[in-house]
């Protein structure tokens, strides 16, 4: 008996069945036009796998995310085709799917040209018109070394040579066979929508005392159209790159000599920063939260108690010591905060604490994987502690997930998913504290009736957790927000409260951050707006352009005037074309250009110019104030 | 031919005059009596030491700062004198002046009591009467030597033996001789105000493998009043200790599991703090600030580049390592401004440059010195630094001392003395900057019309500066602004902007800090105000207390009514009497107690109480938040 299971959550039972052919040739025309492999008993598998009797199945659609990873395999499989009719001489090294597209690396009697790309991709069209299945055969492993060295293929010989199993599996298309696990699309002709974007030179297996190899890299689609969308958004990313427009902008740089992933945050940059700020401390304070402020570093002992020492010393920057006694840099602040909590007894009656800090921590990545803001080595976490009773830790959690998508709503973000992490194997906590942070999560979740995906087992050893993801303008998903019970410190840290009993008692701890990190956040905002940030966060929100020199002072004025009533206003009073600083203004995604000649002078009005809207006439200054003021309240 | 500067500033030429007291002989007696020692040729000596031809004499009055040194120092050796006659075995060690006060060393036969003390007082009062003058006597090496060995006095022979003098003072006042440079005062009747204080244990030479000597303490003053005076401010600065007051009111602990010297900021302290920092930011802003954010970390070169490393280092956390390189916490800010400063090219057009940071540093303090939030190793400064050409220089001094005062006067503060510290003698710079940058710094400070006093030659090697002390309600002062030019830095990372001529030329750097640091600054005004905080810096600033159960609903509307106005409300519902309430409340020095009964609810009113004035009466609430606001406004 095979049990298949369908896509609108429907099983049915096949008997006799020994292959996914077999088993698809009873499905509806249209649904087995969109399969393109199983998962068998949880495992990835070709069509035409063998059914192990008992076996659970699922289909595999175009639609289904494993489809992608599978068709860009297949597609690295057709470029090596194409590239081995090109170039006979060509041998095979590696060629997987990876994120966004995948890649083969070649040894190649020559450098590939730009024009190679172009016919590879012109033999690869020929390729995939003639339709050649995709076939699996089980070699033993002499037999396949014996094969290999035969084709002169030495790397994948020397792949196979270190491999402890007894048979490997190869692929052939057509006239190509490859050493490879599979799965792949039932034949070439799945691959309708793929282009090849790059080559780059790559040491075989990384090692640069090995042959330098050249790389192809590709991306694949199941439609043109989605092919399409993919280059259009690249593009699109490229423009709102944000280290790119950071530079353009002036609002942060990174220096070589003071350290990779540390951020400078320059003055633009800082009047955004301290907006965020300002109106998260505010937003907090209203949501019953205290601030509290901590070092940057603490005693190793500290971290040893934490067992962040432990679990977490790869991520944490080396020892200092003082006077015989050895300090670290804090890669989080939660030490901190039970520090301030033990600072005296605490009662059931003074629960549930909240204290938020922006606390600015440092983590050692390497340089490598190191972006921009995106990925840094110091940043300054918008962070929170919750202390409460178990009687109080349901309505908590309500509170601080409510809380978060208020906040990620006022920053214009108004699409999320929801990740909610459970108990992994390896964990510590009571198995109810455990379950009733978990359901608190889980109802706390519903109550948004936000999608949701259970990650079972994903929660770390210390507690179950939300992330919470936001898209941006561009539909790129960020993690950002994080809900985090902590059953570990409680306990090393031996956390307790005079309950009414007159006992201690463990007070749940629940970690929260809802920006996630400013450095990041503000990267983000900067990607999601292009840099033409919203009036409430815009570092220049107006700037004054006086027509001709004599119009300073009424340009002056107004500056000074518009500063008096909190708006960031500037004065550009270059030498130059005013058509010229209108265009800069507009370059510096600047919302507001107020553009004052003589008549604006006499009149003591101003023209005004949106950045979106362009020119919206002559207006009095207390016109355009109530304007700005109206729309900076909106947080529009 | 001897010169004598008279107090008056005058100067009177005397011939023939050999000694101090032959020279105050013309003097006229109201003088003459307030004179204790003279200053010969800037040396503080003995009235009747011998004059050098030519030389420069000045009085040291009983009002001069050095004459309190010189009458402790006397005092204790009148002490000394009187333990000898209660303890003929004593063996003397050191005793000099310190600040407050003195003390002196001794070896006795068996430890002290308290009625020690007290006797030992009375035998001084007997020798202050007797009225011995304090006569000095140049003793040969060798001689010294025999005649402290022949009296047994160990302690000062190991001394004179290792001096390399060819002769050694003594004095001598009574019966009673000392090994000492001096000077001292004229004779014994002079300490006519005198109390010891304290015993303590001291090693030999402060080392614990030599004997363990019996301490000592004492002040003395020229006045009964003084001396009462000091013992009522010593009393009263104990009241106001900020380390008793932070625990008592919860604002601020330290942990010794995170390390000496760190400050934690609990709830309270940081409701203060965000106080603080909000106020500074908008001032800053107002001001003509940008605020910068950056790192806490940077790589040595860094601090190679700012010379930090060669002059600066053993207040330097030592380096932690990441991917081979070495990052050291920062001790000051000022290497990061830099590095925004030359993250582009600069032109003349854009200067003067004010960038503003709440900088949290690190610098290595021996743990004997921290002293609570006072003496830290980590304190977050309120830095900024000015780059400007040299035309705009001046003003921009001006304006910063102008604005340093503005915001000390907002926290009260209104007693203020300048110190401008000039020119030392290993120094770098160009002789015109230094000038030009001192001229500025007087001219600012002579604008203010405040009290100033210059110390000549005592700036940094890198440039002159003003430091400003405010005067707290105890009449202490304490520094906390500075006002910092530095010539090394722009030169060291070799700052430039492009001048209207096309060529590059230096900006002045100044480093300046208003309040000095947080951490200290809170500690200052916790016993300024003796944590009675003026409403708009109070952490709690109205608590609301429910007369009976029942009238905790109303309670709670009056509450959430002053939380949604912005008042630091709270609600004080425990089950106590309402008296004991408000005897809590005064003690945690909130400066507004609501009670409210079932007539105020009934009436929708509420008894006033307010912390200084005691009751009110009973207010509306439209009332009541009017004279919140208005306080608050008016920083009171």
């Amino acid at each position: 008996m095979i049990k298949l299971m369908l896509p609108d959550g429907s099983e049915r039972m096949f008997e006799g069945v020994k292959t996914g052919k077999e088993l698809l040739a009873g499905l509806e025309p249209e649904l087995k036009k969109e399969v393109i492999c199983l998962q068998v008993d949880g495992e990835l598998a070709d069509l035409g796998a063998q059914l192990p009797a008992g076996a659970t199945v699922g289909l595999v659609r175009q639609a289904d995310p494993a489809a992608l990873e599978v068709l860009r395999h297949s597609t690295s499989h057709i470029m090596a085709q194409a590239v081995k009719r090109l170039f006979p001489e060509a041998k095979l090294a590696i060629g997987p799917a990876i994120e966004n597209g995948f890649y083969y690396d070649f040894d190649l009697p020559r450098p590939l040209t730009p024009e190679d790309l172009t016919a590879i991709e012109a033999e690869m069209k020929k390729i995939v018109k003639e339709d050649y299945p995709f076939t699996r055969e089980m070699v033993k492993k002499e037999e396949a070394l014996a094969r290999l060295k035969a084709a002169g293929e030495i790397y994948k010989e020397e792949l196979v040579a270190e491999l402890e199993d007894e048979a490997v599996s190869f692929y052939q298309q057509g006239e190509f066979v490859d050493l490879c696990r599979g799965p792949h699309l039932p034949s070439t002709r799945y691959a309708k929508a793929f282009k090849l974007t790059s080559i780059a030179g790559a040491y075989w297996r990384g090692d640069s005392s090995r042959p330098m190899l050249q790389r192809i890299y590709g991306t694949a689609f199941f439609s043109r159209e989605e092919l399409e969308n993919y280059f259009k958004l690249l593009e699109e990313a490229k423009k709102r790159d944000h280290r790119k427009l950071g530079r353009e902008l002036d609002l942060f740089s990174i220096d070589e000599q003071i350290g990779a992933g540390l951020i400078l945050w320059h003055p633009k940059g800082g009047r955004v920063r301290r907006v965020i700020e300002d109106f998260w401390r505010e937003e907090h304070v209203k949501n019953g939260y205290e601030l509290v402020y901590t070092p940057h570093l603490g005693r190793s002992v500290l971290w040893e108690t934490s067992g962040h020492l432990g679990f977490y010393q790869e991520n944490m920057y080396g020892g200092m010591e003082v006077e015989g006694q050895e300090y670290r840099i804090k890669p989080m602040n939660c030490p901190f905060h039970i520090a301030i909590y033990q600072s005296r007894s605490r009662s059931y009656r003074e629960l549930p604490f909240r204290w938020a800090e922006l606390g600015t921590v440092y983590r050692y990545e390497r340089s490598g994987v190191l972006h921009g803001l995106l990925r840094v080595r110091g940043f300054t976490q918008d962070d929170a502690h919750i202390f409460c009773r178990p009687d109080q830790m349901p309505e908590e959690i309500d509170r601080v997930l409510a809380f978060c998508l208020k906040m990620l709503k006022a920053f214009g973000f108004n699409e999320f998913k929801l990740y909610l992490a459970t108990r992994p194997e390896k964990s510590v906590g009571a198995e109810e504290r455990w379950a009733a942070a978990t359901e608190a999560l889980r109802a706390a979740i519903e109550k948004t009736g936000l999608p949701y995906e259970v990650d079972e087992g994903g929660g770390a050893f210390y507690g179950p957790k939300i992330d919470l993801k936001i898209k941006d303008a561009l539909g790129r998903e960020w993690q950002c927000s994080t809900i985090q019970f902590d059953f570990n410190e409680p306990e090393r840290f031996d956390l307790t409260y005079k309950g009414p009993d007159g006992q201690d008692h463990q007070p749940y701890m629940i970690h929260r951050a809802l920006l996630g990190s400013l450095e990041r956040f503000f990267g983000i905002l900067v990607e999601n707006y292009e840099g033409a940030f919203p009036l409430w966060l815009a570092p220049v929100q107006a700037i004054v352009l006086p027509v001709l020199p004599e119009n300073l002072e009424y340009a002056d004025e107004i500056y000074a005037w518009l500063r008096a009533h909190g708006i960031r206003a500037e004065v550009d009073s270059r030498n130059e074309k005013i058509g010229y600083r209108i265009r800069e203004a507009q370059m510096q995604k600047i919302p507001y250009m107020l553009v004052v000649g003589s008549k604006e002078a006499e009149t003591g009005q101003v023209a005004v110019r949106a950045r979106r809207e362009g020119d919206l006439g002559t207006w009095s200054r207390e016109e355009l104030l109530a304007r700005l003021q109206e729309e900076i309240a909106a947080k529009r």
